[in-house]
């Protein structure tokens, strides 16, 4: 029975193209696999493909009687909303341990590195399997989005050697000026609608049985979103609204400046100053060296609602 | 900070070889690790330790404010009480994957395979660790003990491998004979206290909100056990009254005849019945083939109760 592979909702670049390197994998090694994703790409997603010349994963979001393997998350918030009449063979994945749990045995491939592709080129070694050319391409463009040009506090060597073997075989000697091209790509807002900004790269979080929503736009130079800060503001408090939320953060990151501006609105941003240790004014503060969301925005949130 | 290796409550021999194993190659790397087990050493356990010459872990119950990896288990049920005030670094497990979350990333290596040390084979050849002639010996001695000296629905390719792989290294020639030997030893029943023998090897599960607690006797000779099974039938009643369970099994495994005497207790038997299509006799039933709970029981019986 063929497995699909795929990452979370809103899928990101990790997301789409550790669904690709794995279903390729998967197929080398004598299982039948199909990559998939949640959501429509977004704009570097989108420019990564087109670059090494792959095509979209399938887009598919129910998978009710399907065998799956998980990518990029191993939160049910993040996963397709009948994941639990699915069977989980599998997960490859680099944040901290979510609540999808299984009624058989799997496997796990979970390391505390800055991006799932670098998990998934230890499992080509691993399985000794010969990476071609055009996944090679697209893994090493994830693990330059994900660890932002190795600026993030999550990259660790191994993504840093992961993407020197991987530019090899694509044969892409300059990859730190391609990554500032890929995020040139990725801060593009001019004639974006707001509400597709705020979602670009969205995940809600269940803490302490609150829904927290954050979001995070990624920039080169965070003086472009300065005509679209108040949208942005009144539409995440839009968001928080619909979706029953308690808060809605909106990191703009600045990947050269190194830190983020938080835009956020809740029913009590007190957890929130206490989590970063600042004064939240006129509903925004500056986050200074703050990259990662996964390793610098949810662990103390987490911690100041817990 | 020194990390804790802990394996599940009422240790077994997978999850006290795998805490020594584990912690042996953290410390070769250069972490600080300590192995430790949450109870004391069954008889088989013992026998394997002093076999090969190596002290029992520390025991220890309580691990807030600690640094842990866990081995052997996923589920809360089964890791210590105070697991959520302490950071777990990373799990290895072959078991389905349980209910544990952390707050940050951390390493799982989980693989559907027969055992634990299994995997932590294949860590130290990922690491290229040598192997301690000892650790090898309880390494090989563990999956011997989870596959059932290769019998074992749970048991795959990558365990045999590992078994020759380890018995070269800890110098044993014949592991199939030592491997009866050992089982002979688990198999001893004679003045042990009843209740010492349901408690030897038993997990509670959380089963559709109902508590099902299964323990497992192996032997090679189920004719041991007929003298005692009233004697064990009244205690399992006893057990699953003090727990607040809905049920309690004892499987009485015959390793040589391959298969299981299901010994059960419960508020509606019938669910057993539905999840082995057989009938339930005097609180007893025989299940031809039957040798894994992890794979033949357990998935069975939560189908049930679904």
């Amino acid at each position: 029975m063929t497995a699909y592979v795929l990452g979370h909702k809103i899928p990101d670049s990790d997301s789409v193209c550790s669904a690709l390197a794995l279903a390729y994998l998967k197929n080398a090694i004598g299982e039948e696999a199909v990559a998939a994703c949640q959501g429509e790409l977004n704009p570097e997603t989108a420019f990564i493909l087109d670059r090494f010349g792959l095509e979209a994963p399938l887009l598919k979001t129910s998978f009710a009687g399907e065998n799956v393997y998980i990518v990029d998350h191993s939160d049910r918030a993040l996963s397709p909303d009948d994941l639990s009449e699915a069977t989980v063979l599998g997960i490859v994945d680099h944040h901290k341990l979510g609540d999808i749990t299984t009624s058989a045995p799997l496997e796990c491939w979970i390391r505390p590195v800055g991006c799932t592709n670098t998990i998934i080129k230890e499992m080509y070694d691993y399985y000794n399997v010969e990476i071609p050319k055009a996944i090679a391409g697209v893994m090493m463009s994830a693990i330059l989005s994900d660890t932002v040009i190795f600026k993030s506090p999550t990259c660790t060597d191994l993504d840093i050697k992961a993407v020197e073997a991987l530019a090899a075989i694509a044969g892409i000697d300059d990859y730190k000026a391609y990554g500032v091209e890929m995020f040139k790509v990725k801060s593009k807002v001019d004639g974006t609608p707001v509400r597709e900004l705020v979602m670009r790269d969205f995940k809600d979080f269940e803490m302490n049985g609150k829904r927290v929503g954050i979001g995070q736009l990624e920039t080169v130079d965070l003086s472009v979103f300065d005509s679209l800060k108040e949208a942005l503001q009144a539409d995440i408090a839009q968001v928080k609204q619909e979706g029953g939320r308690h808060s809605v953060c909106l990191l703009l990151t600045d990947i050269m400046r190194e830190g983020s501006e938080l835009l956020v609105v809740g029913e009590d941003l007190t957890m929130v100053e206490k989590a970063f240790n600042t004064s939240i004014i006129e509903g925004k503060a500056w986050l200074e060296g703050v990259l990662s969301r996964k390793k610098q925005v949810v662990p103390p949130l987490e911690k100041a609602f817990a």
